[in-house]
């Protein structure tokens, strides 16, 4: 409830700004950071992905500006009423709350949603208050399981009681509290099924950690789930996801953060995060050199784009992981460690490693 | 457990016939029910896509016919295995796990996963067990909430104290025990945001209902789930899908099967299943007509598809629904409603169309 009140306070101060130039009889103006790409960049000390101080005057009598002004002007408006009424809306629906007719015209406030997004992104920048704390949510993926209990809306939550199907994940991890956290560590999974690999086969039991999956690139609540776990209770974290650019890529964004949410970066990125597989030598290392599914034109395009990233680009053990993908020519899934046995994967693969200390950083 | 050693004698006789044919000098031989379009057909009277009487033999010594021979009886192998080691693999897996190389040779064999998911689908059809039974999993997905109390994997797991995140629905719900059923029906909806909406607004306790939500297309675990709350429990399935073609084909595929998945109507399909909206009269009645996305080329096409399928082409009321799309020239999603207010979706619409039995059928 602090950060709420954190919130309502920044959404008011950003309103007697605006209030209070009106009544000083000047042009009302709001400083917004620039949200350009070059104004973002990977900061090698902090190990993040990070905006940098430049700055804008947005004011509204400005016939360039008095859109996006008006536009930023109503998100706030939208999230002191979402904060004050305790509810929470999709960035879909928060477009259609701010698309209304302006009176007596035929103009709305939003016509596209691409607008609705950018003002709730400089509200971010402005009050330094998450999307999360603003109230406004990003899409649900994702399930946990593991030696964990929470409370979430007055509910415990036991995330090791859950049967087969796990906790779902929802899209706001911010007002969670950790009532017990036994596990030692996490294992973040790209795949659904191999989620449910690890959960059949009780990985979370045996090993003693979390397990999460999302599908696909990790969502925001995800990332802020990993974030808060390996903040707040020091656990390391471990990243499984295919062996391929497409792979890498999930990986760096949970680590580094991503250009798009450059400015939410503090929130999201894990800088501690580790790769634990699915690596290259991996490959030869467990025989799957078979299951290899050969390059198309598009994942050699994104193997170059991905190994020039500035996160990427100076690290010599990922390099040498780019170099040896483009030698196999082709992706190895997770899954396909299912043909060395049912249940190797959670049997030998993922212990032997960790056990191992076999991680890329 | 019952199931469990039913499909295992199934599977076990698929073996027996075999062996029997080898022993008694005869080509060993399969009778499998033919899969093509030309025998599906939609079944009136049962309001289900079905599958005809249709039957093929597949022989050993047949140079056309060996390679599926063979990776029929290794898909009931691995499902045997699966079975008696109380494990499931996901489809992806059960391919790797079968794209094995045959000794002395350089074939494989499966090749591709389409060989696989054919030759579990035809297992389906020669043993009568679904996948579920055979323990191989297809994706998960989904959220739900609800006044349930339901038993799985020895954890007891009530629906309505899992805070903002829900129970995750698993890829297979065959074993999950109902406890305590109190809901009195059930909604299904198309968006994982539109779930969190009702979620966060507590719909499902003060309607005293179960909410369910798949992202798309739903998943057969939820499609089964909500079948059997519906059978066993005699509840209502309501769905709430956008306001489009592709939400009409949803509620169609959820309510009579698919085409695809025919030979599983039976374990699928729940022809009881009502469309609560979004209808083309819920966008004049709640003044949606400024929130319609002008319907593409690629929109359009689907439009005419959909409404010619069986199931829809004789049904008036469909009919005058596909006609009044057709006219407003566009879709309206169910985000949409968060215009008129922010829980409006859930203190009006849902209830008053509920109260009214607002139902397309």
């Amino acid at each position: 409830m602090e950060k709420k009140q954190e919130t309502i306070k920044n959404l008011k101060r950003l309103g007697s700004k605006v209030t209070g130039d009106i009544e000083k009889g000047e042009n009302p103006s709001l400083d917004v950071p620039i949200r350009t790409l070059s104004n973002v960049k990977y900061d090698p000390t902090r190990k993040m992905i990070t905006m940098g101080s430049g700055m804008a005057k947005r004011y509204f009598f400005n016939v360039g500006h008095v859109r996006k002004f008006v536009q930023t002007v109503e998100a706030a408006a939208l999230a002191k009423e979402l904060n004050e009424m305790n509810k929470h809306l999709s960035l879909r629906e928060a477009f259609y709350r701010m698309k209304r007719t302006l009176p007596d015209s035929n103009i709305n406030l939003v016509d596209e949603q691409e607008e609705s997004n950018e003002a709730i992104e400089d509200l971010e920048l402005i009050t330094g208050a998450s999307r999360e704390l603003l109230h406004v949510n990003a899409n649900k993926l994702g399930s946990i399981a593991g030696k964990v209990v929470i409370e979430d809306k007055g509910d415990v939550i036991d995330w090791s009681k859950l049967g087969s199907g796990g906790w779902s994940i929802p899209s706001n991890v911010e007002d969670i509290v950790f009532k017990k956290v036994d596990a030692k560590f996490i294992i973040y999974l790209e795949k659904a099924a191999e989620w449910e690999r690890l959960h059949e086969d009780r990985v979370w039991e045996k090993l003693n950690c979390i397990i999460i999956s999302s599908q696909g690139q990790a969502t925001r609540g995800i990332r802020r789930l990993l974030q808060r776990l390996h903040l707040e209770y020091k656990l390391p974290v471990y990243i499984l996801v295919d062996g391929d650019p497409w792979g890498a890529y999930i990986y760096s964004v949970i680590k580094y953060g991503s250009i798009s949410l450059a400015h939410i970066s503090q929130e999201l990125a894990i800088p501690g995060a580790r790769m634990l597989g699915l690596t290259a030598e991996d490959v030869v290392k467990y025989d799957l050199k078979k299951h290899i599914i050969k390059f198309e034109e598009v994942d050699i395009k994104r193997l170059e784009q991905v190994k020039n990233y500035d996160w990427f680009k100076d690290n010599k053990e990922w390099q040498k992981q780019f170099k040896l993908w483009k030698e196999l020519n082709g992706k190895v899934e997770l899954a396909a460690l299912a043909s060395k046995g049912i249940t190797f994967i959670s049997d030998h693969y993922i212990p032997d490693k960790i056990k191992n200390k076999e991680f890329l950083d």
